[in-house]
């Protein structure tokens, strides 16, 4: 989970919401995402739909049997659909999206027994720290456009 | 819904499942995909995430505003869920998916209202001609198979 929390600080730094995700397979790291849909205008440019591209590429394969996907943020609707379609076995989040999150918190996707496919979960794995990037970045976003807001007025 | 059908014989002809979508916008059609899973080896190469990928690129923004998404089968849990998160204010399909389809069938989360977004549907569209592309294709998979059987136990 700290490499899925280094790939969410790379889109920080980007000035995308801090989300960031790892595919695992046999003890090393096939696959690496961290959100970029501002950046690339795309609505599939979430980590987790960036690591499974990756690691699927790695194993020539879209079936991503044995890996593990480590994510900093309960995963939404498209990207759970993702890891059912990709097969993927262990599925580890830190913390919970109550509001969009689709591995538990709204619906649970991932272990929908009418699929072909269901996952094993671990949730709220460093959710602290997984949750506190996300609360400081939609903090330093408002407090910027007050900031601007206020500017604005004045001239 | 014509056009859908056309990019699904292109899957056909790549013995991929013939499954097509397109996206129009204005009367335009600015994104088009078919499947390519096998060939790809890529768990998200379904035709509606090309298609709305390659819709995103052309509006240059990942939001999909006023446009529609025709696609032949009932969306997937993956592509249902990337038609939330792109915003897709219309989708069209044409045959049903009882097994598999998240967009009316097994659950519908294109028109959940937990989500920020929901969509309007026509189902039904075509169908006939498009299940019958999907039944004519698993058929001659079978019998592919079967001949294959017979010839090796020939042997």
């Amino acid at each position: 989970m700290k490499l899925a929390i280094e790939e969410a600080k790379k889109a920080w730094k980007m000035d995308e919401v801090p989300i960031g995700a790892i595919v695992v397979y046999k003890g090393e790291v096939i696959g690496r995402g961290h959100n970029l849909r501002e950046n690339e205008q795309s609505p599939s440019a979430h980590a987790e739909m960036l690591a499974i591209q990756e690691a699927s590429e790695y194993l020539n394969s879209w079936r991503l049997e044995d890996t593990t996907l480590y994510v900093t943020l309960e995963p939404c609707v498209m990207c759970s659909g993702a890891i059912v379609m990709s097969r993927i076995p262990h599925v580890v989040y830190g913390a919970s999206d109550p509001k969009g999150g689709c591995s538990g918190s709204l619906m649970n996707l991932i272990e929908d027994t009418r699929f072909n496919h269901r996952s094993t979960v671990e949730r709220g794995i460093l959710a602290e720290e997984c949750g506190e990037m996300l609360r400081t970045f939609f903090k330093e976003k408002r407090a910027k456009k007050k900031q601007n807001k206020e500017k604005s007025s004045d001239s």
